[in-house]
């Protein structure tokens, strides 16, 4: 079964917004076992929505456009679909009362350029909008289905999970039944991932098991599919393969991230964190902050750039900075020590190097990171290199404090 | 002149990542004048790649791809395209070279497989990669050019904008001349940006003046532009009066986002900065230490999440924490000053609010936000409401917080 979207829009042409709708729709697409083929994004116009629609309905059997079925005059999906396909529009009174009863609701007047948001092609279904006026429409097609979702992803979103998908089940019965597990995985890049299970799950790649990685800067993600009445055991199999050679290179099996599943191992064990920043300048204890829940466990960060401000907040000695720089292992020790003692909280990271692109020397060059844990058990320091743009950096860096911090949360006899 | 765009990768596809380059090139291309026309996504399969690119060069002048000329067995696209092109491919020295002293200043062996970013189709030129290994590789077509560029952002965008865009100005000399500009504003909705301004343009949109608004929540951008032998005078004529009619809401009039505007008039004026936060958890001051050379101007960013914190690091009494609460004009008010005092910084910003999802009053809802502002000619705090989510409350409560010290420092007799 082929699945294409095509995304309209001349402000995602203009470059003035990021198309987020292709990566949220693929992956809840590939989620359910589909693959999307194509993605396609045109202006709003006529001739480029019409000849892009009929290519697709042409090739797939599903097909989703999102965008133009708001009110204003750029908005010319519904329009142009329905005369592509020949079908009169006809306004449908329970759009128009869904439509009133949403701005009475907000005490505010209907608009009449709104009730245009009604029109709906002969042999259309409609989707409804619980988060704003334009209904989503399905069209069947020769091959399938046509299904017009909004543009405002927090209306594309929960129409598509709640309204969507349980027709999707119903049009396309699946063939055979779908698994899918993926693991998060920091520390290694793709391929010594890949080097270290490949070899492992050769014999169930054989009976039908997929390895998909997915590499970003800093993490790999690896995901288990198959396909069939076996698929479940096949690859739950995979998955005690995949984690035992892995080991604690693995920090999550659902779709949490590094930051929440430290803010997690804190909350369940009542332990808390401060953090002492310098080269990353906040990135760390924004990334922690970005967990809702993270006030019960994150004390404070402290972002010291200044040599002085080393020293006032977080007693680094003037001899350390002056002996050793304030890019050393000896100040990321007395920075990490220094805002656990100042906090009292049970962990402490603390991060110093040299983002760039100027400040580097021969001995410590753009990039270098020294990273410091304190715990109640002890102190370390690891001195780290990444050789990127200064946001990179900051993103690589934090990552590798989140790191250490999670193997010394799993040490201390947490259970993950 | 047509334009498309062919981004190659299955992790697109799945939904790993978020397309960064539509955006990206669109920007460019718009402000160089030219209209990219349609975007394509597909998987790394030799049947997707080739149809796209044999559609694409059907119907346009230029067309780009990226992704797909690194090392590893799912990069394609170079062997695929000379393929599709009947072009034999022939091992360059000079790439080999260049290869070669890439992994030779890293200290690191060359991995034989990346000799095959060295095979150039016959008859292409070849882009450089001075931040990478592959190169980008044009070829023309019977419309125009066909244009490989590298998946990595980092490694595209100086390729685009140091060798493709001369290029560019040769193959296609621009048959009218363009002329844009735009303003970037923050502090008004698109609607009342465009109220403020539409009236009195438009005398110069009657001549040939485009206006286009770009909003994003917290930002808007006015993009003014115009074709043809006049369209630089009407460019100017339009920016003087969008000027003069928004007055200090602009904050910009190149690429410079906010923290880099602060961060440039406190070099200027060798003034510094130091900051606390709370609600916003490091966010602010991650932005300002974005901007290359911040650590002359930026001395130090509490993140004060407990109260504890707040008393410690920055003075705020336990009176005024009890009485007023930790969300308080006058918390904020002592967060500021405490801060400003204890770091001896020129200015100092303050942030303490309630993020949510949870943690609010029928007083003091989710997304409640005290901004406190010091300086030396005393301090201000203000209250605004921002009802988003988590990641969205804390840009917006960063971008009023930043707005307000840049609006102090334009104040302070400093020219923008």
């Amino acid at each position: 079964m082929r699945v294409e979207i095509i995304n309209t829009g001349s402000e995602l042409m203009l470059g003035f917004v990021l198309n987020t709708h292709q990566q949220w729709l693929c992956r809840q697409f590939s989620d359910l076992g589909l693959n999307v083929d194509r993605q396609v994004a045109i202006h709003d116009d006529g001739v480029s929505i019409q000849q892009a629609v009929k290519e697709a309905v042409q090739r797939a059997e599903l097909v989703i456009t999102t965008g133009g079925l708001g009110p204003t005059s750029d908005d010319i999906t519904r329009d142009l679909v329905a005369q592509l396909f020949g079908l009169s529009l006809k306004e449908d009174p329970r759009i128009i009362a869904d439509i009133s009863e949403f701005f009475a609701r907000r005490s505010r007047p209907m608009p009449a350029s709104t009730r245009v948001q009604a029109m709906v092609p002969e042999g259309a279904l409609v989707l409804w909008n619980h988060h704003g006026t334009a209904p989503g429409l399905a069209l069947p097609t020769p091959r399938g289905w046509l299904v017009m979702l909004p543009g405002p992803p927090r209306e594309l979103r929960p129409m598509f999970r709640d309204q969507l998908i349980p027709l999707l089940s119903k049009w396309f019965p699946t063939p055979a039944t779908f698994a899918c597990h993926s693991l998060k995985t920091t520390g290694l890049g793709e391929s010594f991932v890949e080097e270290l299970i490949a070899p492992a799950l050769s014999s169930l790649v054989d009976q039908g098991v997929s390895i998909g990685y997915c590499a970003r800067i800093g993490e790999v993600d690896v995901r288990l599919t198959a396909r069939g009445e076996d698929s479940s055991e096949l690859v739950a199999e995979a998955v005690i393969v995949t984690r035992r050679l892995l080991g604690e290179r693995v920090f999550s099996e659902t779709q949490e991230d590094l930051a929440a599943v430290i803010v997690r191992l804190l909350t369940v064990n009542s332990h808390t964190l401060a953090i002492a920043e310098s080269c990353t300048g906040g990135y760390v204890a924004n990334r922690i902050t970005n967990v809702p829940g993270a006030s019960s466990v994150f004390l404070a960060g402290l972002v010291t750039y200044s040599n002085a401000a080393k020293t006032d907040f977080l007693g680094v000695r003037p001899s350390t900075l002056e002996k050793h720089g304030a890019v050393s292992e000896a100040t990321a020790l007395e920075m990490a020590t220094g805002v656990r003692n100042r906090t009292g909280a049970t962990y402490a990271l603390s991060l110093t190097g040299i983002a760039g692109p100027s400040g580097g020397t021969a001995e410590k060059p753009v990039g270098t990171v020294f990273v410091g844990f304190a715990s109640p058990e002890g102190s370390i320091v690891q001195r780290f290199l990444y050789q990127y743009d200064r946001e990179t950096f900051k993103f690589c860096a934090s990552q590798q404090a989140l790191d250490l911090l999670r193997r010394g949360l799993s040490q201390s006899k947490v259970s993950m």
